[in-house]
């Protein structure tokens, strides 16, 4: 099953995804789906709610108001090994605001105030039963399923100090949907492509497996010091092939589209414009 | 004028707090209140709200569902100097989540897994108003109020990888409170002494006027790469004597008393227990 949260004449609301239509239901987002309706319940709901065509699902971030949003970095085994480090023992962790998301198809506003507006495809998780002290085994059952984010950052910013959220944290900066894709239609996410393109070139491609803190283990990780709550977000990290590692660097510019994709899990297209004034 | 968040028979409630008396609101927290009433029609509140005696105010978080809780790092002129450091030309920012906040009575739990619980008293700030791109002046004058937080750190899990948040963000380890006290009681947090004691002993002990960036300045700053709304909070960093850097280094242990004033906000006395397995 796929949900989505698209937008409505009066704000948001869940919906269930199929080929070609789209079944609106009666909650402001797929976090307050997730908080409210158990998973073997979903496909229960199709029946009652009014189904439109695809094309008119605009989507908005699949998640509005996540109460926690955690973002992994340096977890992509070649990557790490190609940079010459050391494998982590222990997964680098993160945060964003609510307010950092945009949907699928949103424009990406280029701040007037950061020169490097960077690129970073992941995996992203979306917790859906709460989940505290989990062993990877009980994190994995509390996982609603999968989704694609683009953990744009803007370097100068992230690299000021030693800690990153201010180049991680700007306001509608972060790419996320257009889907939760449950885990039975993915396997998981256990090996899957992942891509990123700008105007159709493509500047880095991974595959889930090659994770070092695959999905479970790092729900079962932060679990150990806070709970998850339906509804909350992780972002997995990213493989190599980001602007700010290339020689020289790139950076986005307005008028690029950035294209996220993974397999099975859909594409984010986001053209990248001028922050307005 | 003080306000608090209080325990209440269904959950918690906004209050009013004057010298013996607790005037509860009919709101969930300061957040909300904040976010549903001007600054200045809050008086105003006081005579339809049912009066209780203070000893009977348990006090909640101050906060229950911050949308944003942003921490400062080395922020102190004289602590930074007295490591050796230039002072820093940006803010060094990281995030804590909703469900890491305490009451100002309530116990801190040692959570079984840190070895290594610091404590760092810090001068809280709680937005008043939406503020974006905001000038030192805009910012200060969104400011709703001040208050106490302890940014309590579990400094093997902060020192695991470069970024500090999990160290920072264990459920329940932040006190905050017991009040928020709106500027014009304070003179803006300008110059007051802070102090943490451990069991009666003063551990730290330093003035907000010696702070690099003031409040105003650190919201000025966030305001350039994400909106602050009513109800989010901001800890502005802690003077020098943490534990972690004594010789030999201190950590909390379980039925030590930990207690953080600032001159005019009040105090949070919270005792040390062993995390319930």
């Amino acid at each position: 099953m796929r949900l989505a949260t698209v937008r409505h004449t009066s704000g948001t609301r869940a919906a269930i995804v199929d080929d070609d239509t789209v079944a609106v239901l009666p909650y402001g987002d797929v976090g307050a789906l997730l908080s409210e309706v158990e998973p073997g319940d979903l496909s229960g709901l199709r029946g009652e709610a009014p189904v439109t065509p695809v094309a008119e699902a605009g989507f908005a971030p699949l998640l509005t108001a996540p109460g926690k949003i955690i973002c992994v970095g340096l977890n992509y085994r070649s990557h790490i090994l190609e940079m010459g480090r050391e494998l982590p023992a222990h997964p680098t962790l993160f945060a964003k605001f609510a307010d950092s998301l945009i949907g699928a198809r949103d424009d990406l506003e280029l701040p007037a105030t950061s020169e490097q507006v960077d690129w970073e495809a992941e995996l992203g998780v979306v917790i859906g039963a709460p989940v505290r002290r989990a062993t990877p085994e009980q994190a994995r059952a509390a996982i609603a399923g999968y989704t694609i984010v683009n953990d744009v950052s803007m370097r100068d910013w992230q690299w000021r100090t030693t800690q990153w959220l201010q180049g991680k944290a700007f306001e509608r900066s972060t790419p996320v949907g257009p889907y939760l894709v449950t885990p039975d239609e993915v396997d998981h996410a256990r090996d899957l492509e992942l891509r990123c393109e700008v105007d159709g070139v493509t500047m880095q491609r991974g595959r889930t497996s090659d994770l070092v803190f695959d999905p479970a283990d790092i729900v079962a990780y932060v679990s150990g010091f806070t709970t998850l709550r339906p509804g909350d977000l992780i972002a997995t990290g990213t493989p190599g092939g980001v602007g700010a590692a290339r020689d020289p660097k790139v950076f986005l510019q307005p008028g690029q589209v950035l294209r996220t994709v993974i397999d099975g899990l859909g594409e984010c297209v986001n053209e990248c414009r001028e922050e307005k004034a």
